[in-house]
């Protein structure tokens, strides 16, 4: 028998909490019946919903949270005067063994501070991770950091590289994923000295990794590696960059479907493939940013994501806990000595 | 009548040269009736094709050059064994004032090493950028850096909002161009010091620029700004990330369009809006980058382009010659006093 998880979920994260949430998670009660859900947040809001719920009412307890954190408010100031909120709550019921995940669709920056504070890292790990899953010409890929950090040092991104890949081979269920690490030009001598080292320890110092070599922007989408790690703020670009374009796209397509009458004809018949098309970039498949490298699972779904995309950011958080993601960089990490690892990168640059 | 207009071309660079840099230079005269051009390359190569292009050859000069720049070539060894390469002696056309500008699709790195070299920047500015047009959902932007300034100090970032601005006034003529930031969010807090100086003295300097803060990278297809000012690595992380997830698309569409009967006549009755689109998103319509913060013009193709691209490369430097693009930056730096910009800066942080 699948063991029983529980899953403690911010009631009052995203554009359309509590209902988002709740619905999301009677999807994911029928694809993962193992899993029981801890809400929190204003139990005057949630309960009324819940109670619509008849198969998901009984999995699930409420426990009721007085403070939100709003998706504008700094994580410094979040951290000090929203103790008491739904977010936090729900993340110090991972810390305490009251649940085995977290998923919220609130504020990113505080779910991070109060995640990083409340968890604390992994051992070995130097800093958290944002993480997501990207649709590319070949099937996928993974990459981080999505924002979480802004500077890396080499370590840091040595430490993301054997993250991610134990992610993809993980929950992506990728035989030996190939690791790139992002830069501007595919030479030995591109990039500054940061990722220069990293390229270096990932060639030199015997890691478990299957290492591409530097790749460029491009070869995110043609999935040219199944992991690409990257700092925090070229992540973000890259990850912002890409959904501005999706949507540019698609609008573009849009019009051409509108120009006149064999156009719209055009359109009716071949529909069913277009509205394949567009489930295969729907951005809901690959909601459920998480961060990697703490000391629990917490998994962030976009604030603007409706039901569908909720339930696949609570799935992404079921694959993490039943496949054993993080006991498994543990001990990917206790088998290399990355003390050695600065001398190595000492002597390439 | 307008003035003649003398364009120096590396007849070497390129997949497809010297072939496809001739038969752009002949798109170019019907468009462009006051150029000539000089060819610089291995004459052996390139007399022959030129001979076929009976109206080209009276508006042409071809200068032999023993050496080619590879494409793979080191922008240092370039610079030290390459001095009598088609690429060097056609940018030093431009030093000389025997042409008013040069266009190459040859290595990018050797090319700026070169340009910087040789032509030097224009006064008050510290770094040339690279700057492109991308389309937008609502028009166009201008991006810079693109990739040649990997590190970049808060008042190299601010010549480029100053250069890029001058580049949409008078290349796309865009009235009162808007200026954005690249960040990892809008709030002000956000961002590392370098980025948050910059946005500083664009917000507080008094400079004559409509400054609109910070922008993320969805904003940039969206068409947030008409100007978008980062450094050359997330810039060219940005640039290529695009061009990736573009092609992603497009291959989605074709597939999505070989599904069955229906959808293969509905894609014949949409074909000619479905090109529309083809053409509103060509790669081709957008080539050329080119150096901005040089004392000359200097336009680099994409070097896998064809003649319809570099003929679009030869029309931006036209226009940048035109329009004075130079000219007017140097007038728009000289009504500014950057020397009390740090002080502005220093005091923000």
């Amino acid at each position: 028998m699948t063991k029983e998880i529980v899953l403690a979920l911010d009631a009052m994260g995203g554009d359309k909490a509590p209902d988002m949430v709740i619905k999301g998670a009677n999807i994911a009660r029928v694809r993962h019946p193992q899993v029981r859900f801890k809400f929190f947040g204003d139990s005057k809001a949630i309960d009324p919903v819940l109670n619509r719920f008849k198969r998901l009412k009984p999995v699930s307890s409420v426990h009721h949270a007085e403070e939100v954190v709003e998706d504008d408010l700094k994580p410094s100031v979040a951290l000090r005067q929203r103790r008491k909120s739904s977010m936090r709550l729900a993340i110090d019921a991972v810390k305490t063994g009251d649940a085995d995940g977290i998923v919220s669709a609130g504020n990113t920056g505080a779910m991070m501070a109060f995640a990083k504070l409340s968890l604390r890292t992994l051992p070995g790990i130097n800093r958290p991770a944002m993480v997501s899953v990207f649709p590319t010409e070949r099937s996928e890929c993974v990459m981080l950091d999505l924002g979480a950090n802004i500077d890396c040092d080499s370590v840091t991104l040595v430490q993301f590289a054997m993250m991610g890949e134990v992610f993809a081979r993980n929950v992506l269920g990728v035989h030996e994923p190939t690791v790139g690490l992002l830069n501007i030009g595919t030479e030995e001598l591109k990039g500054n000295e940061t990722i220069r080292q990293a390229a270096a320890i990932l060639r030199d110092a015997d890691l478990p990794i299957k290492f591409h070599g530097f790749i460029e922007g491009n070869d995110i989408a043609a999935g040219t590696v199944d992991v690409v790690v990257t700092d925090g703020f070229a992540g973000n670009v890259a990850l912002k960059t890409a959904e501005g374009v999706a949507k540019l796209y698609i609008e573009y397509m849009r019009s051409a479907f509108r120009r006149g009458l064999l156009s719209r004809i055009g359109f009716l018949l071949a529909r069913p493939a277009l509205r394949a098309l567009r489930d295969r970039v729907d951005p809901r498949a690959y909601n459920g940013g998480t961060f990697l490298g703490l000391n629990g699972v917490a998994v962030k779904s976009h604030g603007g994501t409706d039901h569908k995309g909720f339930a696949n950011a609570l799935s992404v958080a079921v694959d993490m806990i039943e496949q054993g993601v993080n006991p498994k960089i543990i001990e990917e990490l206790e088998r290399v000595n990355l003390d050695d690892v600065p001398d190595i990168a000492r002597a390439a640059v």
